[in-house]
């Protein structure tokens, strides 16, 4: 089987060696029909830190949508040819940490771990564990285009809203409009916020950022983006900061934005950074203001995925304007990928590769 | 001055002998530029239960919206001619309950007593209590068709909702569909609703449910609702289910409807019958399906009339299609009132008052 | 293998043709070592609806501690002699439900179902389903009295509680003190309740009331609960109403005593009667008040189950005043069952049978 | 009247030249019974910023309990001879910040305002504005010792654990051990907490500690915290840090102690450092473990502070052993200070200054 893999810190490449997967009584095999490259992908190939070595060969890519064509015995909700979302996201609902409300977390069996020892999606065929936990059906009424979309794009800051305490007729600022930040300014309206502040910089983003709710936009290469939002709200602290891209340094204006009482939900990874570090002053001392500060991964699994789905089967999100390119045939990956890595493109919010030739 | 008011039970009229308001320090008067008729107006007219009977020769009215023309000495964030929202809701934010975070109670001064004591919003001047609290500017971009709908018709839902624990992607079911209903709608997209399952049965309010984002109709008349929904829905029941009208027999039906862990939420007045009553096995017999059930006022004050104003400011809702019928002119309340009370027009939704002649 | 069963509608027995279980890969059997009778096994035995009349000749009894005999292939945690609670819950953790944090409920796979399929408790030999997911080991400082109360008669009301809302300070209403009720005066405590007014008739209840921290005592059978209970507070209205027994009228009984905004969570089963009938007037007319109503089931899965141990181990709750009365042996199971089901004597609160013979 | 005051820059000492005061409508005056100081008294004292010279001049103290003696002739609740906690803690419950919840907070009306504006306790007459909101009857079997503990070192942790989502039998570190460290420790146990890691250094501290219910202690002194409490728990990581004491640096260290979802919640104020910083790795890189940083000034207000009476009152938590040194008389507040500031007695938890001369 083919596949496209990291092969070392920052190499990728193709592997034609790669054993057809079998399921487990549990689990699932597809066939992808879209696959999005997405900079984590590109994050953990280009750093690959040590404890990431056992990846090394491994098939790339855990976004993706595809059509089930193998089923383990123990399989009760899925057959060959459903077509499903839900693909290499790896969430253990036995796990203790999910029993608490977390299934995206599991410290003894991590993202890289799984990684390695099930490939991403990036292959003529991949691995589903847990398949009943993990897919969700894809409405006929949702497209190719925006279903590839959920479970990491949409997902990830619908996850981090659910974080923010966003209550009805709040102001919310995001900061990046990249395709998360994108879905963070839905994500946000959807969960009533009024205003919503956008922070970015390139025309296409702030186009679609106006598309997805945004009622104002900042662009923060023409000012300090905290005197710019509070000159925009005559000096009223918004309610809540999405941060959604930008380094560390982001909490720290979050903090200085927000109101007494307010939330700054971070999605952004921060590592190539040792320590966050942000003024006391503005965070009130530590105490003086109450304002929270919290981060997380995206969940998932099917009964989240599938919530995600219905957003779109019933007209409340369209995920499909993040799609800045398209790619036809399952060879067109690499293309895609390096489309994503190397940033150039003025244009380019997220790339997805249809594979129509498997 | 000059009020439309209640002279008894099921007796409404003009006075022309009421007292011009004088305000107090922390309060301020109000001259009235669009009002509305509420069905709770009239169903206290109709039905004056004996400890109501203070309120005899009080000035009706809770819905309207006004100009500032007279200022009480301590208050500090308005002036004369500001544009208000947020008149006769009467909050009292220095109670014990509002501490607890409930500041729409308060049974040591209730409604009555402070309709009896301050009067309502069908009068040439309207009296409104601790200012600073519960008065809010109404932005410039709203309309009085949109604003003179806040405090009743849009906040009622919106509380509503806040208690019904909507996820992104739930599927919600309204029951009723009068102003009431269509702001359900609303509100529960607004907290992340997916499908959305309105109960009704005339046209005219079915068109505005589409607007609003209804996904489905059920017309009550056609069948049982509880049938009609899980045929809808394939069987899988709803998530919550928001009760926006009928008699207390809805709650029994709501419990049939919603789901294992789901809530029923309502704002009707089960002021006629005496009982509710529902059949265990709808509610798990009590304990084994975690079915909640709630009802709750309508919230209010400035922080939140504030909140409701934003979100028609920055294109969320546009509650001016809940308008049904209009009326020029201080003395047109009578007509409106009436056309209220009748409900005999099935176009009815809500009548406005716009009073341009003070 | 030998087990307590169900015979037929109101009759048990021992069966000696039960077949010795053996685990599917990540299932455990567990050598039980001390049982309790339940009135719920009481209930379905009495009552046997024709929904459930597939378990008729399966072991009964849900309440159990144990040692692990026999170890499925994929089960992780566990090993041969590892001393357990959880025994005979049947969460899924890989519901849909449970995904939404609902592990205690599956339509599809209900209660009945497994108990069919596995059987309870009351046998030489228990099947634990999904063992990783169920079973919590019992610290060593924990005794036998104390574990074997865990996962229902702890469980339930703290599973309760947690929807009670309960505040710091909150003045919280237990009607019946069996052995549910007691621990839910200690889950109201440990919640942070101030005042807990334990209802009840029979001394040996109220003397455990006073020792798991009532500060007040309401005996029914004086005068109407209502009446007692505001008397006792001058007339404030409690912030929360626990009902752990009584019929399906205590929950009007608990809408009159319960404050604007208060909470009445309910554990009793109600499968006597048809319906449940409140006064609205004492519900606020359906939503003047924000009077909230729900019940539950009991929660249970190893990550609850732990935390309720820890409970026990670390001295916040001593659940081993709960038993009443003691049994030495496994055929003694029959006889404990009786003891529980006559309900004639004043004393019994909770019969324990410690299986030392097998 | 005379006063013990701040007169500039670390001086404070008697002013004999204080107007008496006299209550405005919503106020009182206070006589008071007993008074202690508190750590951020001598803070501000020592620090002053530029921001805070109105205060100048100004009485100090903002703990403190007493006697009703004059009432103002809106105040609804209080009479003279009324025994009261609540002095000097500033609510206003009629600003916005208060209709969203935080009454704490008033960016408006600062603490420094208010001091400047109303002066604090340490004088032979107290004002309290808005007294119906803010003044709340101490119990007859509340002691003053006790009482006089409410506002703040009972209300600061107990408002603190609020925010850690502090589960049943969770495993919570509390950092720090001073009084409002030892009062954290009650209000982890209060909602629900098991096992209760107590982290210091002083005996006279740690005795205390195991009184209000640590189960473990650790000593700063002896290595670094997190190895310790990781060795105490078996590696597995706490659900909650309560951040009572230590500079911003614990910030880091709890974020590493704490669970995958965890949360940190701090009343430390950071005052002398102009940053916090700490390792993203221990952050999970801001997104990864989804760790929550929050922190608060303490809640007040009637109902909040009746809340905590109650606790005392029903015997949930017994502040008293707090109490370290006892003084006697009004002009025995200076040395009580100084003992409070100079920090130099191991056995130094907390003075209290009994006022019986005035």
């Amino acid at each position: 089987m083919k596949g496209y893999c990291i092969l070392g810190k920052g190499k990728t490449g193709w592997r034609n060696d790669l054993p057809k997967p079998v399921p487990k009584p549990n689990d699932c095999i597809i066939k992808p029909t879209a696959v999005c490259p997405c900079t984590s992908d590109i994050h953990i190939v280009d750093t690959l830190p040590p404890t990431y070595s056992h990846i090394i060969g491994a098939v790339l890519g855990h976004e993706g949508i595809g059509i089930v064509t193998d089923v383990g015995s123990e399989v009760k909700s899925l057959k060959a040819g459903d077509r499903v979302a839900g693909l290499s996201m790896f969430m253990d609902f036995r796990s203790m940490d999910s029993q608490a409300g977390l299934a995206q977390y599991n410290p003894d069996d991590s993202y890289p771990d799984r990684l390695a020892k099930f490939g991403g999606t990036f292959a003529e065929s991949v691995y589903v564990y847990e398949a009943d936990s993990n897919l969700a059906l894809i409405p006929d009424n949702v497209t190719d285009k925006q279903a590839v979309m959920v479970t990491d794009m949409m997902s990830t800051p619908f996850t981090q809203a659910e974080l923010a305490n966003i209550q009805y007729g709040d102001t919310v600022v995001v900061i990046g409009v990249g395709p998360v930040g994108l879905m963070a300014i839905c994500a946000a309206r959807l969960k009533g916020a009024g205003r919503v502040i956008a922070v970015g910089s390139r025309k296409s983003c702030f186009d679609r950022a106006l598309i997805y709710g945004a009622t104002d936009l900042v662009n923060y290469k023409n000012a300090d983006i905290v005197e710019q939002i509070l000159t925009l709200t005559s000096g009223r602290k918004p309610d809540s900061v999405l941060v959604c891209g930008g380094g560390s340094e982001m909490i720290g204006k979050a903090l200085k934005i927000v109101k007494f009482g307010g939330t700054v939900s971070n999605v952004a990874l921060f590592w190539g950074e040792d320590n966050t570090i942000f003024p006391n002053i503005d965070w009130g001392f530590g105490c003086v203001e109450q304002k929270t500060i919290t981060g997380t991964q995206v969940k998932g699994g099917r009964y989240w995925t599938e919530k995600m789905l219905n957003l779109i089967s019933y007209g409340c999100v369209d995920p499909s304007h993040l799609c800045s390119h398209e790619y036809y045939g399952f060879d067109k990956i690499e293309e895609a990928y390096f489309k994503m890595s190397d940033k150039a493109d003025p244009e380019l919010i997220k790339p997805v590769v249809y594979i129509n030739d498997l």
